[in-house]
């Protein structure tokens, strides 16, 4: 088949990625971390994508941070050669995380006396030393040490003492930024993201436990972030492409959304209140979107054409099986005559991480010009 | 590393499939087609395995059903050579369906005029003819032609007398079976698909228009099925595996659930009412489970043990974030000192084609013993 150059000639489903407003976000970011004197270590969990990750590092990323070690494998084969792994140590992958540990500086994630134990032993047996993070958990309740126990001080101490780690500092992740409904509240959970885990970072150096660096940040909660004073790294992920739920947040506009899932009517029964596409849930994922019911769009909203254009007000994804997509609006008359079978639409996702992972690859475009595709290194 | 010798060594998160419980499901759905005196095309989207469309092979199946054209490719590579496309034909994806007919004999699916001339066209422009199904909606009302509408005997009629195409027939899915209750129910839905289905062919072929073939039956219409008069082949797929919906909707029992997700519990912090485990969103998908809310256990119910155990009536995958599962019950003390960091845990998927979409490979294992491993042909 030949290579196609227009997003009309694409294989649908297909997940598109607008050159221009990924690079726009990308030094966006760049420009605020730096303005706020910290260094970036993007999330590459969203785009899973070498020349994604590329761009970032162009523009002034230091490492970069991942959630599974297939991922920090994919990128250390390319070299990418400072990688933080975000997630609590899974005691699973411990040869992996020691095969890795000798080529790359690989940095993981531990908050449990059974890992900091077993991340010992097992840099001991291969005679190396490893980093780690110590996770804090900074009120999104996830995962992570509480700072004001007493067992999390001695934990760190262990960490900053011990023979076969390289202690790289305290590590938090605010999650619950994702489900603040507004520009004050997102600005709430920031503040206290970052004081919370800069307060126990000089609580531990008063005690005598050095702390050589503190790494907060997500996407939403970065749009609020006015100080990183007592910060020295950010890792947020999502807001190289942004999706629907950041969108109807206000974290950014639906215009720096930079990717879209192209798809393909394949049906429109005169009988039936819907178009079907070519879009089910393995294209766009079951993510139900924002945490609002009132700002939920089904499995995503719809634009009004392939290129520059917003979003179409009647319709969305109301629901999906798992290769189809229901388009739909609130009265038939919003679909009826409207779409024909084979013209193709796009949507934007509302979790644009669930939905990358889906894909095997990215279409790069400008506009409606395909100028490349990037692969997506999801393997599990 | 190693290969894994049981469920304790294999890295997490993984997908487990038990050949037993597989290959008993497999004889199962094969002699009850058999006994009903149909053809059984399995629909291979639910496992997008060789190994396990070989085993339905073995079995008895007659050709294979797939979702994507990437799934027929795959297959076709390895010795599939009758293969039907189950959904309304992507009109973006022509190009690789005569390539692909070519090689094999491949039955796309049409419901509307643009699809039936887009396929007549571009068989006549390759001078090969294309076998193609009518989609029927038999009352699932997502996509199909209605057969009392005049227009769908003209279609029928139209591909039947079609230069350039090979009518193979009538073909439905009851898909609202899925949501069907209970047993009563699911039986009104397959007496439903099959009289729906039946009626029209014998109306065609009243009026003169040859139909070669019915093809019906999803895996829980086909639970319920007690006549196959008049149909030529049924279509199940989620049989092989089985899942939470299924085993909840009593289609199954849970001991006929042949996957679950190996995951490791990574996070217990005294301070917090869960466990976290390393099995997320890209593990089980964000599938919400059953239809009736009261059937639903979060994004899956937990495994009291690794094997032959019966499940924990006390905690469930209460939610789920990219790469977090959350372990938990109604009460703290349902998780408090029963999971440490390290422990493994199996999580019954809520919809299995949704989860082994996520994976790579199935770890195949009899009890905790690993016998294999199959890979999953999960290309986009």
């Amino acid at each position: 088949m030949p290579f196609p150059r227009t997003s009309h000639d694409i294989p649908t489903p297909a997940l598109l990625l607008d050159r221009i407003v990924l690079e726009r976000n990308i030094i966006a970011m760049a420009d605020k971390t730096a303005r706020l004197g910290a260094r970036l270590r993007p999330h590459v969990k969203t785009h899973k994508c070498l020349e994604v990750g590329r761009l970032q590092r162009r523009h002034g990323a230091a490492g970069i941070t991942v959630s599974t070690i297939v991922e920090a494998r994919d990128f250390a084969d390319h070299g990418f050669d400072d990688i933080t792994w975000a997630v609590p140590l899974p005691l699973s992958r411990l040869d992996e995380v020691v095969a890795l540990a000798r080529r790359v500086t690989l940095r993981v994630t531990v908050e449990s006396v059974e890992a900091v134990e077993a991340v010992a032993r097992v840099a001991k047996a291969a005679g190396i030393r490893m980093h780690a993070w110590l996770e804090v958990d900074c009120g999104y309740h996830r995962s992570g040490v509480d700072p004001v126990l007493p067992a999390s001080a001695v934990l760190a101490r262990r960490l900053a003492q011990s023979e076969q780690l390289t202690f790289d500092g305290l590590l938090t992740h605010a999650g619950h930024s994702y489900s603040a409904p507004d520009a004050a509240a997102r600005a709430r959970v920031a503040k206290q993201e970052r004081e919370v885990t800069t307060a126990f970072a000089e609580r531990l150096r008063a005690d005598g436990v050095p702390v050589p660096a503190v790494s907060i940040g997500s996407t939403p909660s970065m749009a609020a972030m006015d100080s990183l004073a007592g910060v020295d790294e950010v890792r947020p992920g999502n807001y190289v492409f942004y999706d629907w739920m950041q969108s109807a947040a206000g974290v950014c506009a639906p215009g720096d959304v930079a990717v879209s899932v192209l798809t393909t009517v394949i049906s429109h029964q005169d009988a039936l209140p819907h178009a079907i596409v070519d879009a089910g849930a393995l294209a766009l994922s079951k993510d139900p979107g924002p945490g609002d019911a009132a700002l939920r769009r089904g499995l995503g909203p719809v634009y009004a054409g392939l290129a520059g254009a917003a979003l179409d007000p009647r319709v969305n994804i109301s629901h999906v099986s798992q290769e189809h997509g229901f388009l739909e609006g609130p009265e038939a008359a919003d679909v009826r005559g409207r779409f024909r079978v084979g013209d193709r639409v796009r949507v934007m996702p509302n979790h644009s991480c669930l939905t990358a992972a889906m894909f095997d690859e990215y279409w790069v475009v400008e506009d409606e010009r395909v100028m490349d595709r990037w692969k997506i290194w999801r393997g599990r």
